[in-house]
C-alpha cells in the first residue's frame, strides 16, 4: 500500500491515540548517542548482588536460600499500605493519597539467567508466582489494580542484572489502563466480545504483522507499534487477567515468551534490553469479560545493539513517532532463529 | 501538607492525567546506570560540524556562512510535503497520510554555545526566527500545527552539540495538543478566561512552585510535573502563540530562557540535558483565545550529572512516577545562583 511508505498516522485502538510512522526515515546517518554494550554476568551467583540467595540487601534483611521464583515486599517502594486517606483539591491543584504495595520478584536463583536462557518449565514457575500475587494482592482492600511487569537492562532503568521484575500494586487505576479500560468496555457494549479476540482473528487472517503463534496465544507487532520492535503477546481466549489461564495455556505462555525473548536477543546478538508488562483486568471486585490481558515489550533498540530511539522532544510534545513500519519489524522478527544465539 | 509526604497523585489540568509522587522514594541506594558526564565542546567552529557555517551536510547541501539564527528544512525529515491524501479504515487497523515540513533551527553560528551561555539579545533573534517560522509555516495550506522544540544533549538523543533546534510543521494537531486543546477550550468556555492564566495567578500567590519570575513571564515547577526538574514558562498576558510577543515581552522571554537554562546548568555543574517544547495555538485558521502558549522544559537528570530517572516499565504500562515533590525541586532550583557556573 503507498500510504505506508509515506509518513502516515496510525491509531492505537487501546489507547485511542495515534503514532506517527515515517518509514523513509531509516536512511538518516546516526551520529548521536551510543550505548555501552551489554555485558552479561557469567557467574550463577554473585556475593555483591542484593538478589541472589542468601545475600543481604541494602535495608538489612537476608534472602532466603530460594530455589524456585521467589518474591518480597520492595526495599524502596514507590507506594506504601496504610497511607491515610485525604484528598486536596483547592481550583486548579488537584491530589489524592495513593495507598499500595510494590513487591520484587526473582525469576531464578541463577544470577547469570534471564528469561530467553530459562527453560519453559521455570517460566511456567514464575507465571504462577505472578497469579498467586495478582489473586492474593488484588483481593486486599484498597488494591483495584495490579501491574507485573520487568525493567530488563540498564538502558531500561533497571539497576541488577539478577533476573527479577516488579509488581505495583495499589488502589487507583493508572492512566494507561483507564485508557484502555475505556476501549474495552466501549467494544464490548457494541459487540459483546473484546476488542482484541476481533483484532487478533484481523490480524492472524492478514499474517504481516504476526511474529510467533501457538495453541493458545499469538505475538505480533501491533498495527500501531510505537517502539521500533515492540511486541504485544495476546491469548486467543478472551482471558480477563493471568489467573485463568489454565496448566496447558500456562505451558503455552511460558513458551511464546521464551520465544519472543530469544527473537529479541538473536536480533543484535546481545541481551536485549525492553519494559515487559502485563496490562489485565483491574481488580475492584467487578467482573470484567470486557478485559483481555496481553503482555507488552517496549525496547529501545533501533539499528544496533547500542543504537536506540529516542523518546523525546516531538514525542513528548507531540506525539510518539517511528521509522520502521510494524510491518518490517514482524518481518526481521519473524525470520530470525529461534535458538538463543549463544547456543546454536 | 501530610498528603505531600506520602505517596500522592496529583492531576495535570492541561492533559486531565495524573502523575504518582512517592516523595519517600529518594532513600533508595542507586546501583544503576550511570550516564557519561557531558563533554562541552571548547571549539567555536568544528570543521566536522554539520551544523557549522560554511560546511558540508550529510546530503550534501552546504550551510551558508551564517552570522545570525539560520533555519533550514530538515536532511532527513519525519515528514514529508506534497503526501498524497489517503485514508485506510480497515476495521480495526485505521491509518491516514499525513504531509508536513521538518526544519532545524542554528541557535548562533558558535559551535561552543548553548541557550544559558547565549547574550539575552542573540536568544531574542533565535525568538524572533520561532515567530517567522510559526507564522509563515503555519500560513502554508495543510499546516494546522507547528511544534518547537530542542532536544539538548546526547542523553536526549541529540546528535549534535552545536546550539539548535527542530521545527516539525505538520496537517494534523497531535495527541498531546489535543488533550491540552480539550482543557483550554472547556475552560474557556465556563470561564471567558484561559486555565493557564487563572493556574499563574494562584501559583504567584501560593510562590512555593515559583522558580523565576519577571515583568512579563513566570517560570514554574508545574504542581504535576512529571521530570524531576520539570518547568513550564509561562506569560502573564494569555497569549495563543509566540509571534503575539512585542519587543518588549520577547526580550523577557529571552531573559528567562537564559535563567532557567542557567539554574539548570548550575544544579549538578554540567551543560544539563533536556527536552524543551512550546505548545501553542493550532494554526488551523481559527482564533484561538482559549490557548495560552507555554515552552515546558522536560530535563531527565535526577540526582547528579551522571544519575537520570528512567520512565519506563510502571512508567509505560500505568502512569508517570516521580520521586521528589515539585516543591522541593522549585526550592532547590529557585536557590541557585543566576550566574553559570563556569562564568562565577
Ligand atoms: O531529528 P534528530 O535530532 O536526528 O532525532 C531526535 O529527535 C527526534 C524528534 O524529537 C526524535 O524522533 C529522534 O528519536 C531523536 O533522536
Ligand atoms: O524500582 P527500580 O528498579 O529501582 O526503578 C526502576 O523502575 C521503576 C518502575 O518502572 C522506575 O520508576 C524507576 O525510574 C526505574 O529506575
Amino acid at each position: 500500500m503507498q500510504l505506508y511508505e509515506k509518513p502516515h498516522y496510525r491509531l492505537n485502538i487501546l489507547t485511542n491515540e495515534w503514532v506517527l510512522v515515517s518509514p523513509q526515515r531509516t536512511k538518516r546517518p546516526w551520529q548521536g548517542k551510543s550505548e555501552k554494550a551489554v555485558v552479561v554476568p557469567q557467574k550463577t551467583y554473585d556475593p555483591s548482588c542484593y538478589l541472589c540467595p542468601g545475600n543481604v540487601r541494602a535495608n538489612g534483611a537476608t534472602n532466603p536460600e530460594y530455589t524456585e521464583p521467589y518474591s518480597f515486599v520492595n526495599d524502596f517502594a514507590a507506594l506504601l499500605p496504610d497511607v491515610p486517606h485525604e484528598v486536596f483539591n483547592q481550583g486548579l491543584t488537584q491530589a489524592k493519597s495513593e495507598s499500595g504495595i510494590c513487591k520484587v520478584v526473582c525469576f531464578s536463583p541463577d544470577h547469570s539467567l534471564t528469561l530467553p536462557l530459562m527453560k519453559v518449565e521455570d517460566i511456567e514457575k514464575v507465571i504462577v508466582l505472578w497469579q498467586k500475587e495478582y489473586d492474593e494482592l488484588g483481593k486486599l482492600p484498597d488494591i483495584n489494580h495490579v501491574l507485573i511487569f520487568e525493567n530488563k537492562g540498564e538502558l531500561m532503568g533497571c539497576s541488577n542484572p539478577h533476573p527479577h521484575g516488579q509488581i505495583w500494586a495499589q488502589q487507583s487505576i493508572p492512566t494507561e489502563v483507564l485508557k484502555k479500560n475505556n476501549a474495552f468496555a466501549s467494544y464490548w457494549e457494541q459487540h459483546q466480545k473484546t476488542i482484541l479476540s476481533d483484532y487478533i482473528s484481523q490480524e492472524i487472517e492478514a499474517g504481516e504483522r504476526i511474529v510467533v503463534q501457538n495453541n493458545h496465544f499469538v505475538a505480533l507487532v501491533p498495527y500501531w507499534a510505537v517502539w521500533p520492535y515492540e511486541i504485544m503477546i495476546v491469548p486467543l481466549e478472551p482471558l480477563a487477567h493471568i489467573s485463568q489461564l489454565d496448566e496447558a495455556q500456562r505451558n503455552s505462555f511460558a513458551q511464546i515468551i521464551k520465544e519472543v525473548t530469544t527473537l529479541y536477543d538473536n536480533l543484535f546478538e546481545t541481551s536485549f534490553p525492553y519494559s515487559a508488562g502485563i496490562n489485565q483486568a483491574p481488580t475492584d471486585g467487578k467482573d470484567h469479560p470486557e478485559w483481555h490481558f496481553h503482555m507488552s515489550f517496549y525496547p529501545p533498540l533501533l539499528r544496533s545493539a547500542t543504537v536506540k530511539k529516542f523518546m523525546v522532544g516531538y514525542e513528548m510534545f507531540a506525539n510518539p513517532q517511528r521509522d520502521i513500519t510494524a510491518e518490517q519489524a514482524a518481518d526481521i522478527l519473524r525470520k530470525l532463529p529461534l535458538i538463543h544465539y549463544t547456543k546454536a
